[in-house]
């Protein structure tokens, strides 16, 4: 009875029917039909393993295995199940299958931890459905009020709160998700590495010791139109050409920062955008992350001052700071235990900062945290091709089923 | 009886009646009630001036001044009607009214010249209507077929000889619109410049010597999405930052070619343009002119040298000529002409390039052809605030009447 491939393979799969699209990647929005199907199924596989089922008031899915010992903090392992449109199995399913099989494990082994395990489902990590994600986790933190739920939307001009009311959960007692730190004694996640670190270096296991700090900003450059033919190269104020000097340094100036610093421009539109028309206005994002705070504002006051001295040459700018979150380190004694359990098991790791937002990063404002990446194939993530294979994530599993094992058996609490 | 600006005037104030956006700028499209208003109001003006009037097979509005002597060929002047949405008063009509202006002082003054006098309001120069513009010059030069009309289309897929024939046209006889070299002694027009050179230069008059040769490139360079947050600086194949690479070159090459070389990437799309994802594809144009066609070609072969360079790095690079039209000398001795013209009134002048192709350069292929352009307010063009005085077209009217009226009077025709 030890952490078993195959059946981490079956919940994957059976996960993975709960799908909007299929043969197009998997659709699996926070309150749609597919999602209540899979909260459906997840009730029945927690309760097959030994746990006492709830959906909370937005739709969260939480199976607890009570602890011996009364009012103990529970150690909470799990991750989201909802995806990206036309987005792929894994991505949050992985970390929910994790939850599963430990609990699974626990029920086969027979184990009465002192503390509680809990093992949670979350929605709206993505941010597909309205304009936030890591949603479930934020309102556990106490982050989101009912208000925010009234006034968040998604697409079609229909709010958080009517759209969960609708599948049949409370938006009005959001409050009563929260969580208090007293409540919990740590939370792990398992997430797919959505890169190509862990493939290319042949690594099993990425144990993040930070989520990266990140900060988005939207820049807009005005300059004047023209025609293409008739206005000579010395009289244009061009904000296209503009734009490309500023985007040709941006990358440059997060390699030089180092310390796992990336900066991208990934979203540009061009004003009018016509073949014979010199563009008269441009308006990018450029996001930074950096697992260093202090290289992230570095990054971010080069990328103005790039900004700055094209503004200088006839050309207008705006920047707004759309984002900004600082970077989140992972508690150190979670990290400490999950390498110790990879080198007990023989599992190659590695220490990587998460580039990416997780509900982990937000669950550290709450209770120490861990999370460990397994390898994405091709580093593909939000795809319909990303995958990674159960084998692998059977070795994270395994990481974390005997970290939590140990968490939840400690006899010394504080 | 001299040229008058006020009559200039008024006769542009009533041609930009006819418009389908009033208070938004002019918008008269080819085979639009306005373009028939506008016709039935021509037609009324060019016969007020004493000319024979006719509508030819596709809309175009010609007025003849017959010549004394039989079967001489016409010196013939104007310029088109139509505008693009939401466009000027200027672009077009100026030479229209240019033409109607000469017209009525030749009735004015009486004159009887050996070779007639043909005044044209040409169609669909801006191509706005369907994909094609200079589509009436095309036509008279003998390029535009009856099947071509029936495979244009416009933006509701409605095909140009549908909106012909609907507008009382005959598309099936296009061929019937077609001109000999052998009746054309001249072709002369009026434009607005529509850039800031003359303004800036104080200067009356631009006698353009070369229409630009000009090509268009439409190139797709792609790489390979991936998350902005996971994937490292070093592992990425980004599209958008190799387009910027190129991007800020393409100015360069055409500011070291010198020769009125002007490049210009008006248009580009990101793809999958997400602020966190790394643009795994980006199209963008390149629009290369200049009046001399071994630049042309030099600063072409840079753009590819430039695009393959980034394709070297991981990028594929598609490159596609879409259009390539070599330089278009105006003929000598009617620039001749013109420049003694204005000399001789005391106008200044500058020889410059037409960035722009105009219906001179296709009439350029059919017979020797003059082009001036007179000042446009803070160069601008196809837009509601395009602005050229009264006053300025006056003097462009009097250079060209008077370069007409000799032409026109001249005893020795070969």
């Amino acid at each position: 009875m030890k952490v078993c491939a195959s059946r981490i393979r079956r919940f994957l799969d059976e996960l993975a029917e709960f799908n909007a699209t299929p043969g197009q990647g998997i659709t699996r929005m926070s309150y749609s039909p597919q999602a209540h199907a899979a909260r459906a199924w997840l009730c029945q596989q927690m309760e097959q393993a030994g746990l006492q089922v709830r959906e909370d008031a937005i739709g969260n899915v939480i199976g607890t295995l009570p602890g011996t010992r009364a009012d103990l903090p529970s150690v909470m392992i799990g991750s989201h199940f909802d995806t990206v449109p036309h987005g792929g199995a894994f991505d949050g399913a992985a970390g929910v299958i994790m939850a599963l099989e430990i609990a699974t494990l626990f029920n086969e082994q027979g184990l009465s931890p002192h503390y509680p395990l809990e093992v949670v489902a979350l929605v709206e990590e993505e941010g597909a459905s309205f304009e936030r994600g890591l949603l479930a986790s934020s309102a556990m933190a106490g982050h989101i009020s009912s208000q925010m739920l009234e006034s968040l939307h998604d697409s079609t001009g229909i709010s958080a709160a009517q759209r969960m009311s609708e599948a049949g959960y409370a938006p009005q007692d959001v409050s009563s998700v929260v969580r208090t730190p007293e409540s919990l004694k740590a939370f792990i996640e398992l997430h797919i590495e959505q890169g190509p670190v862990l493939e290319q270096t042949g690594t099993d296991i990425g144990i993040v010791d930070v989520v990266v700090g990140m900060t988005q900003l939207s820049v807009t450059l005005t300059g004047k139109a023209g025609h293409a033919g008739t206005t000579p190269m010395d009289k244009r104020q061009d904000a296209l050409l503009a734009a490309s000097h500023i985007i040709s340094q941006v990358g440059d100036f997060a390699r030089q920062a180092g310390d796992a610093t990336v900066a991208t421009v990934g979203k540009l539109r061009v004003h009018p955008n016509g073949a014979n028309v010199i563009p008269h206005q441009v308006v990018f994002s450029v996001d930074i992350r950096s697992r260093d705070e202090r290289k992230l504002r570095q990054v971010i006051d080069q990328t103005r001052e790039a900004i700055n001295q094209q503004a200088n040459q006839g050309i207008t700018a705006a920047v707004e700071q759309t984002l900004y979150i600082a970077p989140t380190p992972m508690a150190s004694e979670i990290v400490h235990s999950l390498e110790q359990q990879c080198d007990r098991l023989g599992y190659s790791r590695r220490t990587m900062v998460s580039g990416a937002g997780h509900d982990a990063m937000v669950f550290a404002g709450l209770a120490p945290t861990g999370l460990i990446f397994v390898p994405s194939r091709d580093g593909l993530s939000h795809h319909p091709d990303e995958w990674t294979d159960a084998e692998q994530i059977a070795k994270g599993v395994e990481v974390i089923f005997h970290t939590v094992k140990a968490m939840t058996e400690a006899k010394n609490h504080d």
